[in-house]
């Protein structure tokens, strides 16, 4: 398998999605990546596990970080890529086009066309992104090499519809166990019903009033839902446990810390049980380099409201945006496509940003 | 394998407990049960399937009806039967001796020995009593064969103590099935939570009060309760639907369809589906026969809050009350036992009774 990364973008891109990378399953594309990367001679090229850094050490004062992961989520029969409609209106089907080796593509070109840039470039590739956090190649790289990952901006190629999406909104699940004492039905009076015990939490659920906070110039839109309810033991008896995973969004103004002394607070008297969580991240959007980057794009940036890793870049201090081509809301669907022409508008705009 | 009906009521006991009859494989039960009876010879003895039926035709204006099933829950290593304590304080453990071969050891004792009773009698040991509703044995004869069940009054030997529990309580199963939108939850306003639409079902079950009426004599206790909740999709999405089933236990004063009347006007606006249900059934111990037993009996009556198969004798038009030895709340146990004072005396009342 090798990689010609001076071939046209569309071209880069069905190649890299025609490698199979499954979560888990990226060493051959990696290989491949690692391969063409080296072969370009300008870039310093690392590697921890499947996930790749290369780089340009051109002292300038500025370093942008471009990264994109290698992995998608499992094939449904919609691989090798094909294409259907014609020039402006052309789509690119198929697994991993638009989540997201289309923007990966965009950041490789730029790799191998970009030899002298105004701004050092840290190109990352990354492996498990579309798994369990803790198997995240690019959490792996903050662990291991944070050194690595150093730079002034990020811009992580999650697919964006080929417009700015800053930073992200934090999320956390909590879960509320209610007890109650078992008992046959028909003899309620001796137990208590752990169901009926849900009835406050929903009603604080059905109460809430998101926050729409403006954090450096985008507006988010906080949330707090229930998506998980369970409770019962047989058709004749008070269930002793009800348990309910609550959900929070919160935008990025707002720490881990903070949102979970939020939710003590809504949820007064119950006992929170963390579950998950992740911070967010500040859009970074008066950055210069950001500035810079948003004139050359010329769309109005909009907040990402789901989370995304540019929260791993946050949290070393990195301001990072989603920029990529493709709709996130096709994302994961076996009908997933990219269209041609973003894949190509995003590769200019990068171009003409850093040359 | 061979049943003598004129060993001592404890003996009988054993020899019913000892032979295993888990529901479904009550024939060779059914088998020495039936040899049993037709060796008495002043009874005539029908059978369906593992369901049989014995009675005296004396010509006499009354006629009662003891029932009891043949079946138990599966055997958890409490079988063969052993005995623990001496004299007055001992009890008789192991899988059945509660629920319910003791009751049927006295009422086969009855058969046995009352060959000249009061009122003409009829004995009936059925089938699958522990299973689903479709498949018991007294609902098949109820079906096949409503004449055999003929009478004036009907004793059922589920275990109450040896104390009267009079009728039972009805009970109904409902579904109510929120519905909602799926959404990501980081775009909660793009779809509706059906978790939170159940906030209002639960606080109309908090608000329940309970109807307590006195039915010929016995005060009832009702019952509202949801017995499960189901919701959720994943951590990150608002599920689009939540479903609670809900058991109404509701006394015998009261038809299935006055119970669920009730229950529409309990939860106006949303739609009830129903998932099983089953009349009470009115304890009738206003009837002469009943009265000459509570005589007997000698103990203040209560009623029986639980649905038990006195309820398909109330179908057929017939009161009936729950009598037997052994404590009702250790039906289904691993520890099941029964006291044998109570098997001694449970005979010697209804043998006074029949005289």
């Amino acid at each position: 398998m090798t990689l010609d990364l001076h071939d046209d973008v569309v071209s880069l891109t069905r190649a890299l999605c025609d490698i199979p990378s499954v979560s888990g399953d990226e060493g051959t594309l990696a290989d491949a990546v690692e391969a063409a990367l080296r072969k370009l001679g300008h870039l310093e090229v690392l590697r921890d596990g499947d996930a790749l850094v290369a780089r340009t050490n051109l002292g300038r004062d500025k370093r942008i970080v471009l990264a994109g992961h290698l992995d998608t989520v499992p094939i449904k029969d919609n691989l090798p890529t094909w294409t259907t409609g014609e020039g402006d209106a052309q789509l690119l089907h198929g697994r991993g086009t638009c989540d997201m080796k289309a923007g990966l593509a965009t950041q490789l070109r730029i790799a191998a066309t970009v030899t002298d840039p105004r701004h050092d470039l840290t190109f990352v590739c990354y492996d498990n992104e579309e798994v369990a956090s803790v198997r995240n190649g690019l959490g792996r790289l903050v662990r291991n090499h944070p050194d690595w990952l150093a730079g002034d901006f990020a811009i992580l190629g999650e697919p964006s519809n080929s417009g700015v999406e800053g930073g992200c909104q934090g999320t956390m699940r909590v879960r509320i166990t209610l007890r109650g004492k078992a008992a046959h039905t028909a003899r309620a009076w001796r137990g208590i019903n752990a169901i009926h015990a849900a009835a406050p939490v929903l009603a604080i659920l059905n109460a809430y009033e998101p926050r729409r906070p403006v954090v450096d110039g985008l507006q988010y839109h906080e949330g707090l839902n229930a998506v998980n309810i369970q409770g019962g033991i047989a058709g004749n008896v008070l269930p002793d446990e009800c348990v309910i995973d609550i959900n929070h969004r919160f935008a990025p103004d707002r720490s881990i810390a903070e949102a979970y002394a939020y939710l003590q607070e809504v949820f007064a008297g119950y006992e929170l049980e963390i579950r998950d969580q992740a911070p967010g991240a500040r859009p970074g959007l008066d950055q210069p380099a950001a500035a810079e980057f948003l004139a050359v794009v010329g769309k109005e940036p909009a907040p990402k409201f789901g989370w995304t890793d540019v929260a791993r870049f946050a949290e070393l201090g990195i301001p990072a945006v989603n920029y990529a081509p493709g709709d996130p809301l096709l994302a994961h669907t076996d009908e997933e496509y990219v269209p041609v022409a973003e894949i190509r508008e995003c590769e200019r705009v990068l171009a003409a940003w850093l040359c």
